[in-house]
């Protein structure tokens, strides 16, 4: 008997929605993933509501003990917008990204894909005949500007000065830069970096010299560059040049996003912050947020989250169910008709594809 | 007699065609400016090329004369991608940036519009019945993570760490944030203000309360607050809600390539880099780069170039003679039927409408 402990932490808003319907798609897995394989869950009060209620963000004890898990499972954390009691980045920082960092997942993962049956809001993926779009983003999740080192002084008067700094280093960017080389090696072989070496230019150069260093031991590996911006244009004018990307985290949030728009909406990506070394546990959750303005109305796509199982259940090494559940959601997308269905009747449907 | 004093600087590639085109409408505009109103260009030779050939940037002695004119018009400087003997960021950070830095242009203006018949590769924006879209950027152009502030240590060794720091003052957000809100005013009165706050936090604080603070002073105009990851999804499913959006250096760079993608392309997007305060020349210049790769072969669009000079014209005063080459575009832009045109036949057709 194997037993897999997942830590799941639902969240706030739809979060609370999507989670219970990914976990129905994992059972349904069962299965596919092995009589002999248990999957024990604890589930983590944490977000917006616990914060509010209690002042907690995430206790050093409950870090503990996820620490301790073998994965975890996120649906969504954040409150409402322009709520005055929870400023921005209490949770971000204090729950989300410290998650990030103290669980070293360094492999922020974020695939692409447009599904058959997917509303691609691009006009020249409507219809037949539409090219495919399948790549995958390797966000850098432990550095860049994302860790908080910056500051403020004369806070609140003319003379004010803030400043944030984007920490690069070669240990950082060289072990993301690895695990790209080697996701591109499994696929078509193109790995293209994003950066803006030409403003950002201490970064910019960190990032080309390892991914030059780094790429020579991959040499079946074709290797371009692009900067961010310039990336904004080849999102939409022809997604489908691409196969692997490596960026840093700030870049990497902002283009996975536009990758999401233009395979048929946030409703559909999934991610994982995964640690390589499996000396934590990965953590995997949809890239949507909380959506306040439609929770508790049984209106938001599961899709994301159950994608997130899927893999999820690959970087625990069973690939085969993870197919399956992929194999689910591309079934139930192809069906999809635009009629509007409850968040549990996508669940439903999905984990009836998986279970049989 | 009114004399202004124009520096023009074609720059690189395609750079060297779209400039020509552009001072083509601005002569065929010269009735429309006042028949008293005279342009002394001065061309300046400056880029990729002169760079490679002589290793200058901007030399000292041309940065005060071009301090001295009333206004420049740039095409576009950057050589061969990968090129060895041009590092990024020598050009970007020694010319334009420098330009903009040295000229306080604080205000880097860039107008996104659905122009009749331009092609937006949106499926909503395909046809009859497509919604305008019609927003202006305030991109913050003098701080933020633009200022080069930053270094390495260990350069070239597996403990390499590089920094890059980004640098907001509460003397430069105000600043921009005050043009923005004008702009706003007399536009549809939405101002939206783009960042990151929930983790680039100090920098945040300070966008968000100095938006707060002038947007005071600004009772008729709404303010609302986007993500700039968030703005990716937005961009490409509702770009008509937006009117002026104000952001800093980095997420105004990313968010008008992207605007200029989905309303038709970068052949469009025109720029300014202003100086509100008029104590320097302001410089105008269509958003894209110098394309190596078509340069010299009268295949580039000149109307991001020509719509530059409409920034231009309005900036100096003459809002009548702006507004005759703007709706010179939007007239060639609504004949145009996909069939390929030269560089020089699409300058020569906006001039004629301008003439006439
Ligand atoms: C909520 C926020 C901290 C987070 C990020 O910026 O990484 C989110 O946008 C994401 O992409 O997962
Ligand atoms: C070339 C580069 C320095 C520049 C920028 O980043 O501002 C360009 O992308 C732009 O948008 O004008």
């Amino acid at each position: 008997m194997t037993s897999i402990k997942l830590a799941v932490i639902p969240g706030d808003g739809i979060g609370q929605e999507v989670v219970p319907e990914a976990l129905k798609v994992l059972a349904a897995a069962g299965p596919a993933i092995g009589a002999d394989v248990k999957f024990e869950q604890t589930q983590y009060d944490l977000g917006a509501e616990r914060y509010l209620a209690t002042g907690e963000v995430l206790p050093d004890s409950v870090l503990a003990e996820i620490r301790a898990q073998d994965a975890i499972l996120l649906g969504a954390v954040g409150g409402k917008p322009g709520d005055p009691n929870l400023p921005p980045g209490i949770l971000e920082r204090g729950l989300l990204l410290k998650l990030r960092f103290e669980l070293d997942h360094y492999v922020n993962l974020r695939p692409s894909k447009l599904f058959p049956g997917a509303a691609s809001p691009l006009a020249r993926y409507q219809g037949e005949g539409a090219g495919d779009i399948d790549f995958v983003v390797v966000r850098e999740g432990t550095e860049g500007p994302y860790t908080g080192n910056g500051g403020s002084i004369r806070v609140g008067t003319p003379a004010e000065v803030a400043t944030e700094v984007s920490l690069n280093t070669a240990f950082g960017v060289e072990r993301v830069v690895r695990d790209a080389f080697a996701r591109a090696q499994k696929r078509r072989k193109k790995l293209t970096l994003v950066h803006k070496t030409n403003v950002i230019v201490n970064a910019g150069k960190i990032w080309t010299r390892l991914v030059a260093e780094v790429g020579a031991e991959f040499p079946d590996v074709a290797v371009d560059y692009q900067h961010v911006d310039a990336m904004m244009i080849h999102l939409v004018a022809n997604p489908s040049q691409f196969d692997v990307i490596v960026t840093d985290n700030l870049f990497g949030d902002i283009i996975t996003d536009l990758a999401a728009a233009v395979t048929g909406g946030i409703g559909l990506a999934a991610s994982g912050n995964v640690n390589p070394d499996r000396t934590t546990p990965s953590m995997f959750e949809p890239v949507h947020g909380s959506a306040p303005d439609i929770a508790g109305q049984q209106k938001a796509d599961p899709t994301a989250a159950i994608g997130s199982v899927a893999l999820m259940l690959d970087h625990l090494g069973y690939a085969e169910a993870a197919a399956a559940v992929d194999a689910a959601i591309i079934a139930d997308l192809n069906e999809r008709d635009g009629a509007p269905r409850r968040t549990s009747e996508v669940g439903d449907a999905i984990a009836a594809r998986v279970a049989g």
